[in-house]
């Protein structure tokens, strides 16, 4: 086998029928994705379905805490999860730069493998394109998943129960992932100990759901971070948000990194934070089935949904004073995610 | 508005979320994808599902016949037809380069829009990266799918009924996308008479079924052209394939830019050819189907599965010579879907 891609590991030919045997069949190994067709064929015990998709072009792949399989697998899972979805199928497409290396294909599509056997969903179909060099940047990864909804959770996808009263809450500390890959990206191989957040949170969703608790909404907080995701809930309902600065975890070395380099830690992306939106009679039944999970025994409660200020979110902050929160307008970092 | 894609469009900030509105959800108008989250949620009416994921990173992007919107809504629609399934619904995630012009964008979109209705499917999640200028070309796009099998054409996508007699069709010439694509980047502006064959070939598969034919197995000769599709059921069944090479239509045009650049019309992609296996008994029952479609008015009997030469294609040639075709060993033509 050559070392590096060539093109004719995307020509559909022999080339890339040996890629598929020697390393995708090697690590997705299940009897869907051996089906070898271009189509996954499977049954859904369930009619209520979610699908959801997302490309990943992080820079660089490989980062402290993950790398662009890993976070490939978790993301679209986390998509999932987040709208009551239990994660089932995965694909995985892959755009290749010529001359990546083989061996780093391979370490990604094991993290792949590893992070799908975690989150128990199966990778069944595929594709691989091979451009030539400098036509792409090293490695692009799309994952599509397919999901099944339960009857009970069939509201929390769209947020249409939430109102007044009702509690915020995060499952840990915010702005990892993004502040590990701007580490990275300045400091080079300058050891940092911030390692991005990069998880699946399905089985921690489930905890959750599980307790009955009323679980209004959710959304994993990534690109434009959590004060994205607060301020979408607050125009798509119409409802006010007040947020608590003091009560939003943010580790130390993470906000020096924030500090240092000139970022709101409210703006930069996590990939294993989410925000839920909860029944205030049931936020200690969440807040003990977060904690019995590693990855959510940082919980916090945030904020909550108010009569005032409709639309908009503000921020209470630690000094006392009060500003509101808005939509990033530009670009904060590319290629995060 | 921009006149071209900054780097904020993918920012998941205020620029992404207006060009989700401003170009997205004017073409992908319907109710699922207006849930404005990032998962899909719907119901599908049957239990066997098939699902497909394909990237297109075509160079260039709009060609004579189509565009690389239109390719990635055929290829993701053929490749859940050719399956036995009913194609349903579609993600669309693009991966844009830094300063691609915002009316190119739309172009795409309202490709997408166009030919995702005609086919009878729905574009219902999506997701938008942007990268720096030199870290993509221009665009990609990648779709995934899902459809819906019917318990009749369950065993199609495997093949596993195919066997000795059976006749092999194709529903028309070969060889026209890879040739147009070579035509437009070796002769630039200048005009050549061929068209890429890029269709949805979804409904002309359903009259086809719908004659009640013992159809066998289907797949779509994309890259790595006619001789894959056949090598590959050849050596995934064991049995042996004759081909002649008189009764395989390719247009007098495209033989000749074929001769000209030296390519094998066999070899070169199609976007909108299927292979079809069926039952000896039920051959004119679907000829007379494909003749009433015109993606299927020049069909042909191409050959037929063989006791003899197991595992191999052997063509017979039109001067009375046989050959043994086998995959591709190396890339042909890089970035042609």
């Amino acid at each position: 086998m050559e070392n590096n891609i060539v093109l004719g590991h995307g020509s559909g030919g022999k080339l890339t029928h040996s890629l598929i045997k020697d390393i995708f069949y090697k690590y997705f190994d299940n009897s869907i994705l051996l089906q070898q067709s271009d189509s996954a064929v499977f049954c859904m015990q369930s009619e209520n379905l979610a699908f959801t998709t997302d490309s990943y072009v992080i820079d660089p792949p490989f980062f402290p805490g993950g790398d662009i399989g890993k976070l490939a697998v978790c993301g679209t899972v986390n998509d999932l999860a987040v709208a009551g979805a239990v994660p089932k199928y995965i694909s995985a497409a892959f755009i290749i730069e010529e001359g990546l290396p083989l061996k780093d294909l391979e370490k990604i599509v094991e993290s792949m493998a590893a992070e799908a056997k975690n989150a128990g969903v199966k990778i069944v179909t595929g594709d691989t394109k091979v451009v030539n060099k400098g036509q792409c940047d090293k490695i692009f990864i799309n994952t599509s998943g397919i999901g099944i909804i339960d009857k009970n959770n069939e509201k929390i996808n769209t947020g249409e129960t939430i109102e007044n009263g009702d509690k915020i809450l995060i499952n840990g500390p915010v702005a990892q992932h993004g502040m590990a890959i701007m580490a990275v990206r300045n400091f080079g191989s300058f050891k940092t100990d911030i390692k991005s957040d990069c998880a699946s949170l399905n089985h921690l969703i489930k905890d959750v759901l599980d307790t009955g608790a009323r679980v209004k909404f959710m959304r994993d907080a990534t690109r434009g971070g959590v004060a994205t995701v607060l301020v979408e809930i607050a125009q798509n309902t119409g409802l006010g948000i007040t947020i608590n600065e003091e009560d939003v975890p943010v580790d130390e070395n993470v906000r020096g990194m924030c500090e240092l380099l000139g970022f709101d830690p409210f703006y930069v992306a996590n990939e294993g934070k989410l925000v839920m939106v909860v029944h205030p009679e049931d936020e200690q039944k969440v807040i003990n089935a977060f904690k019995n999970n590693p990855l959510g025994e940082n919980v916090s409660v945030i904020g909550e949904i108010v009569e005032s200020h409709a639309a908009k979110v503000v921020l209470k902050t630690e000094i006392g004073g009060k500003r509101i929160m808005d939509m990033l307008a530009g670009e904060q970092l590319p290629r995060i995610c």
